[in-house]
């Protein structure tokens, strides 16, 4: 691992475990050791770090604190004050099975029995690799993919991710892990897509493990997201499990709360025994349920107004991009644009890749490279829009005016860098958004597929088409930049589920 | 193990490790099964279960109500949402270290970079047990203790816990754990005492533990509580770790928040990777902030009350023990009492004392039995006080009146059973107390030490005073129950510490 190359000698009072859980760098600590000490303020510190690299929604504040600060909120009686179900308390997993039921398009009604809650979805993956898993076996993830699985997986219970680009032999796959929408990515697969790869898992007699976390973010009308709960039936109901939480869809990371939908009632009792180390307050358990049941205020208000929000932010930065030239994948899901920035390496490295990190890092502007994401490919980077240091208010302005000329780009040490989105710091005061006057100017430019994917200046769509095309359909493995190299794109273009195949068979050796 | 004989067959989803998990029995499961199917309620199940098992603080519902629902208590910003220091926000860790400065009685002030805040203890045991133990690594601990800690530092970090009376060789000691006021004991140990463990901790180079879970739980103005911060320097400071939480002190054991004490920067870093496991709703945060800060409420209104109400409870149990004939463990700290249930042993045996606490729960009440705290000796019971049910209003007439012969212990199976602690479970409703009214009628016999600690019917205080004088020094080091064997005790009286590094000698063998 190319970051956090200063790590911490090892310290006598710690086990061998415990140094290397100490020192274990997560990759990009470095970014936010840096914005945790200098983070971005409007008025406090306006020179501070922006934070493009954490994906969080911070476009709803308002909204949020508007529900958050209801009298239901406030409601304390004793039971919640006591210690409870450690699989959630049932009022919590009955909304919650209700919740799934309706925003997943479940044909049948969810039992809320089949739900575990616990705090945050990190917990649940910690949980479920624990009791799927025995020490050193392995699930299958194709790359690139979130990161920090890798540490929810193995942290506590030793348990590795076997990356599909990577050569790895002698560890038993117990499960994979499929992202809808994905991170980074963004992509959104089909029901079809998603029943192959089920398909797959069950052949294979993996578990799959759906993280369906950015289900509600979706900005785009005419994009309809399919839960896998929406199928008629599961190709393999007992080893499938679907996870949501209230991070990204609500914009809450800081509540702490994930929930995890299987039939598998072993599977439930096992995560039940670890559940105590998970918990969540009772008093949040009850304002969870109470949001959860909300359906005027999440379809009539919430909803509505956060996808308008990030189309908006979305627009902007895409806007950005393309005019820099820079390629990117233009997906109306989650929070953040993965971004190809290879031409502005030196040489193809992860060095090279870190560098440029460290010069928007430089430049206060924290992004996240692919290294983090395990991308077999340097030069991609993950740039979370859902800010309001993006898009808030004077934009038009900024855009037509005499900011479009200071907003251009600022080179240093001959890169490419978005010192723009600073110049954005400034009009607004995070209670008084000016929505209202925003309006999306490039929306139509993207409507019409105007999106490179290589390394090179942007081209017209006409002859985008062909390429794209060809691209989509290698994207929707996941794995598409393992399989964007020379060698296999040449020409060949591999069945997705053989070469998922082959290379659980190689690892199985 | 005896408890717990029909675990489920091993499911063919799950890996070793997730079918020992799941097949984990933690002891007294059954009993808790069937508590959370039938609670005892006044109005809707008023003949259900009283759980006097479960270690939580039910008699200052009232008072937290009141406080928990203030509007400083219903508060958002946009911070709180979101992700941030996984070992506890600074505010929160500034108001823990203030607070532990005052009531630990600090000779300096606490540092907040020295404080780790997590959602509960269990969550701190996992996380410290992992990061100063390698897998199969032991902790020493002297029995009867608190016994989930067995499963805190077992179920994700694979430690194991060296009890003081079991014969087991080739682990590696890392730690002792030390309970202060103790579990399931409720003894206070002095400062004196404190030192010598720690000492011992010190020449073997083990991490002390110390858990003060109940540090402001101690209900006996002349009986005073010393922290092992309040010492005016520690033995090994990089080795001892303080544990504390909301739990028991505060009554609120659903809110899930528990905190550590340590100067060991290391630790502290390796704590701060796991938390991402553990962590506490930004708005519980704030609000137990909030909670601690507010000394007024503390001092003048939550503690002094809880005090009174729990030495009423106490009190209460205490006659009852007392006129039954039952020994006890007489101590103004903690929400229980250990009792000597070993006369009601038709042999002496753990099977027996499953029989015993079967009979307690056929007739819905729910009791700890000492296997549960590793206790090496059957018969022994921990029995909590702290439930309204055991003492709210209508006590002195029940004691005086007709109740006085309606409250006469029922035999069944040939034992005595605390079918009265039913009867009070009539006149009140839970929001209506009538504290004022009562008066502690035997706070002066309890005064006089009359307590009797073997198998016999009480005795006269003259005659019990050399033996409560002996057993109180065997009792200091909390495994009095193992020396308390004719073996052991007959005679001879072996320094504590000796004893400990006896068993740690053989166990390093």
């Amino acid at each position: 691992m190319v970051l956090g190359a200063e790590a911490p000698s090892p310290s006598v009072y710690l086990s061998k475990r415990g140094n290397s859980i100490r020192q274990h760098q997560g990759t990009l600590q470095e970014g936010f050791v840096q914005y945790a000490a200098n983070k971005y303020h409007v008025t406090d510190n306006p020179e501070g770090i922006i934070n493009l690299g954490t994906s969080e929604n911070k476009l709803c504040y308002d909204l949020l604190h508007a529900r958050l600060t209801r009298p239901d909120m406030l409601y304390v009686e004793p039971s919640l004050l006591q210690y409870s179900d450690w699989t959630g308390r049932t009022f919590l997993r009955e909304e919650v099975a209700k919740f799934l039921t309706h925003y997943c398009g479940s044909p049948k009604t969810l039992n809320a029995d089949n739900v575990v809650v616990m705090n945050g979805c990190g917990s649940l993956f910690s949980c479920v690799a624990a009791v799927i898993c025995d020490p050193k076996d392995a699930i299958l993830i194709p790359t690139p993919f979130y990161g920090v699985i890798t540490d929810d997986v193995d942290l506590y219970s030793d348990v590795k991710l076997f990356h599909v680009h990577l050569d790895c032999e002698g560890l038993i796959i117990r499960a994979v892990i499929l992202m809808n929408p994905h991170n980074p990515l963004a992509e959104i697969y089909t029901p079809e897509e998603m029943i192959a790869f089920l398909e797959f898992a069950k052949r294979n007699d993996l578990h799959a493990i759906v993280d369906e976390l950015y289900m509600l973010t979706v900005f785009d009308e005419s994009v309809t997201f399919h839960s896998v709960l929406s199928l008629d039936s599961l190709p393999d109901p007992l080893r499938t499990h679907v996870m949501w939480g209230l991070s990204k869809d609500f914009a809450m990371s800081g509540i702490r709360a994930g929930t995890l939908y299987t039939e598998n009632r072993e599977l439930v009792e096992a995560l039940a025994q670890l559940g105590c180390f998970h918990g969540i307050p009772g008093t949040v358990q009850h304002q969870v349920a109470q949001l959860l049941q909300d359906r005027a205020w999440i379809d009539n208000e919430f909803l509505p107004e956060n996808r308008r929000r990030l189309k908006a932010a979305h627009s902007f930065l895409t806007g950005e991009l393309r005019s820099m030239g820079i390629p990117f994948l233009d997906r109306p899901a989650a929070l953040f644009v993965w971004a190809d920035l290879r031409e502005y390496l030196q040489e193809s490295s992860f060095q090279e890749e870190l560098n440029l990190w460290r010069c928007f890092l430089r430049h206060n502007v924290l992004l996240s490279c692919g290294q983090a994401f395990s991308c077999s490919t340097p030069g991609w980077f993950r740039i979370v829009f859902a800010d309001q240091h993006l898009h808030l208010g004077g934009l038009s302005q900024h855009l037509g005016g005499a900011g479009g000329e200071r907003g251009r780009l600022v080179f240093e040490d001959g890169l490419t860098f978005f010192q723009k989105s600073q110049e954005f710091r400034l009009v607004n005061d995070r209670t008084n958004y000016q929505y209202a006057s925003y309006s999306i100017k490039n929306s139509s430019r993207i409507a019409e597929g105007l999106v490179s994917l290589d390394g090179e200046a942007p081209k017209p769509a006409e002859s985008l088409e062909s390429l794209i095309g060809t691209l989509r359909n290698q994207i929707r493995s996941s794995d598409w930049l393992e399989k964007n190299t020379p060698e296999l794109s040449a020409g060949e273009d591999p069945e997705i589920l053989d070469v998922f195949k082959a290379l659980l068979h190689r690892a199985r050796k």
